[in-house]
């Protein structure tokens, strides 16, 4: 339809209608060569003939020959013309990436209620955002996070989790993950050891170690967190989640809460792991530890379980001889957390919009976990749930003679994911029953009576290939 | 109006018109126990005493004085009553937040022009995202980034800087600084040192130390990197602006580039920071050198100079072997960067919009440079103007007699923000002529003029007090 194509022994075709002729000899040119078809070494057509054989000037190959000559693929040699650089070799190609066969059923904990992401809320929280930031809301951010954020997020931990702070000990972060790893590299170039609870949160330790620091266990019980055994093992710092420990659901009881806090004082740092104090089913949440002993406690936390994991936005509230060091790391990391998500979130909560869709995600969560212990009542009557007042996840023990391997097996063959709690230990699981730790978050009512049918079935198999 | 207040000796004032008394009375304990009204060892009232006083049930104190303990505020001592825990002390508030006094004008390098932020594009882009992202996009994302944004981004440096790539290679992070210490990340696990650009970009090195990774410093000349001098040093990468030399604005000439890729393939990496590579004025820019030898350059780049700093939104295009360790050490950091914001992005290249965005701006941004220019002309005539093809900065040589302290000193006094170039040095800069670094991104035409005014002002206070 009106183009002529114009074709030599070089693979080269120009495109006269679409025009930028130029720019169309030299990326053929670059194409050519790293592909192959171009080898290093061959002699280009001197610049006459290839004008010649394009129909195009010969001022046009001359600018394009110099042009491929300043960025290293041609080699002008003088008088004997114009060759293919040495440098100049076929791309490999990089194998695709691989897709994992994903579950039909996924009762890992971790997800919160994807469906339940308030879309509408955001969408008009961002385009407020757009329509009044002043300009220079767009230079680079202040490592610390936008002041409105840290505000609005000063006031939120404050009123609703007792967390004592102004907005100057607020750090916004990339999530909770990142925070870890923000102290870790703190406590890094001060030699210093972290201590994490066993069993734990996935990859703290992980997280720790990359970051340069030392860690060790610190077994968990009934009560939480040993803290006789923080007390001999004597860390930095420890990790804990105090509230609603992960992955066991138990709260850290009073005595212990007032040990870990005198420890702290002694100079310690206590990380409270705040990972989903917003849910609470059955009675008051228990308060921050941080409002105990905010100058020795730093308090993390995020959106990932009250909004979406996929925004990565979370804070700490630190105490205010960390508050330079985190944010020093912080901006030679990343430069800081993007700005347009950190002012809708402050819109968000400042709106009330935040408090209206976590008052909606509770009564939400609360029929999904009573969905899921139905279901287990149902069919497999033998299992004991606890952990349940609280948070996500359940804590179920399986009947003592299943075989948790054969159970794994038989759960993926059904497509069903699930997570036994053995995982979460650094030390030796105490031999105990075997039991799963069973995310609610994102099972709604007919998912969790589906699930828990086929984790019945498996379980079965496992017994049978068991005896 | 219908509140009835209650006071007892306890500084706490429940309001019966809100309602939950409960949650007012331990809010109030809480309270006073943090400043201090309620000092630790202090009885409490018994539990009939305050209802009483309150007028309230004797349950209703009794679980909140239960709350209280179990979050450490209080320690019950059997017999002698309630008492206020000896761990709760007054919160020590954090010093306000030192505000820097900003520059009236700002001809510092690094910001583009933020009032041409596409809003309404990046707006629609958003709701767009809201609109048709599956659930599953609001889950922890992907640490590479998002198959959608990686596929966008490798078709976009594919086509407009000559990368040669497939989406595998691409890691998306929040932008060149996270890029840069993901990779020192990684070096420094292998005890590696990267050669830096002197005069180089701001803060290379201190994020490559930050990192764990060696620095050495490269020097730069008229032709760009000193590749004689980077053979001599032969560190394992080295950082390098070969399109545009931050800051003095020169491209790395065609045999330097050869140079640089032939050492390269000897088993070291080029880390090609491809920073303002959109914004060339007067000739065609030179394509990537990650082109040449896709297998031993690392590629960055990002929105920073293109959309806004605040984003926080680049890539990195990777020899296939940093993959996976590039990937892992940002899934250890923060888990990846924040799903909606790239999806926004890809929706913004996909459509066109970013395209159309660059071109536009590639035109305020030229004129902007010709009105520095022209003013620099007309106010200053004697200083020289180098770097001027590309970019969003100039390199500006003051007369040889400026005094430098002086002049900063004198360009405070006007609220004239200045960067002069020995900034840049990490290696004892030569002695030359007093430069400058000079941006023009986000200076208008009429901020340009009066800016160049001051400017010229301050050298001839600088060049008085000199004499």
């Amino acid at each position: 339809l009106g183009t002529r194509a114009v074709e030599i022994e070089l693979p080269i075709v120009l495109d006269r209608v679409r025009g930028g002729l130029r720019r169309q000899l030299e990326e053929a040119l670059r194409t050519a060569i790293r592909n192959g078809s171009l080898r290093a070494g061959t002699t280009l057509p001197s610049t006459r003939t290839l004008a010649g054989d394009l129909g195009v000037s010969r001022r046009l190959v001359v600018d394009s020959y110099a042009q491929l000559a300043a960025e290293g693929y041609l080699a002008p040699a003088p008088r004997s013309g114009t060759r293919v650089s040495e440098l100049a070799t076929a791309v490999a190609q990089a194998a695709p990436t691989p897709t994992a066969d994903t579950p039909k059923y996924d009762l890992r904990p971790g997800t919160p209620d994807l469906a339940g992401f308030p879309r509408t809320a955001w969408r008009r929280a961002t385009a407020s955002v757009l329509r009044r930031a002043p300009d220079d809301a767009l230079r680079y951010p202040d490592p610390r996070g936008h002041p409105e954020l840290r505000r609005a997020v000063a006031e939120y931990v404050r009123r609703v989790r007792g967390v004592a702070c102004d907005d100057g000990r607020v750090v916004i972060c990339s999530g909770v993950r990142e925070a870890l790893s923000l102290l870790a590299d703190v406590l890094a170039d001060r030699r210093g050891t972290i201590g994490v609870e066993d069993p734990g949160l996935h990859e703290g330790g992980e997280i720790i170690t990359a970051a340069g620091a030392g860690v060790c266990a610190v077994p968990v019980d009934g009560d939480g967190l040993c803290t006789d055994r923080l007390l001999a093992a004597d860390p930095d710092a420890v990790l804990v989640t105090p509230a609603h420990q992960f992955p066991t659901g138990v709260p850290l009881a009073a005595v212990r809460r007032s040990e870990l806090v005198a420890w702290a004082r002694r100079g310690r740092l206590v990380i409270e792991d705040d990972y989903d104090a917003e849910y609470r089913y059955d009675r008051s949440p228990l308060q921050a530890v941080q409002g105990l002993a905010p100058d020795h406690v730093a308090y993390v936390g995020s959106v990932s379980k009250t909004l979406a994991p996929a925004l990565r936005l979370g804070w700490l509230v630190l105490p205010p001889g960390l508050v330079a060091p985190v944010t020093e790391a912080k901006r030679l990391r990343d430069g800081g957390t993007g700005t347009l998500a950190q002012l809708a979130l402050a819109h968000l909560i400042e709106s009330g919009d935040y408090d209206r869709h976590l008052r909606r995600a509770r009564l939400r969560y609360r029929a999904r976990r009573d969905a899921l212990l139905h279901a287990l009542g149902l069919h497999i009557p033998a299992a004991r749930v606890a952990g349940i007042s609280a948070g996500l996840h359940v804590l179920v023990t399986l009947p003592p003679q299943t075989d948790l391997p054969a159970l794994e097996s038989s759960a993926r063959r059904r497509r069903l994911a699930i997570t036994p709690v053995a995982r979460f230990y650094r030390l030796p699981p105490p031999a105990a029953a075997p039991q799963l730790v069973v995310g609610y978050g994102n099972v709604d009512a007919a998912a969790a009576e589906a699930a828990v049918r086929l984790l019945a079935e498996a379980i079965d198999d496992a017994r049978s290939a068991g005896a």
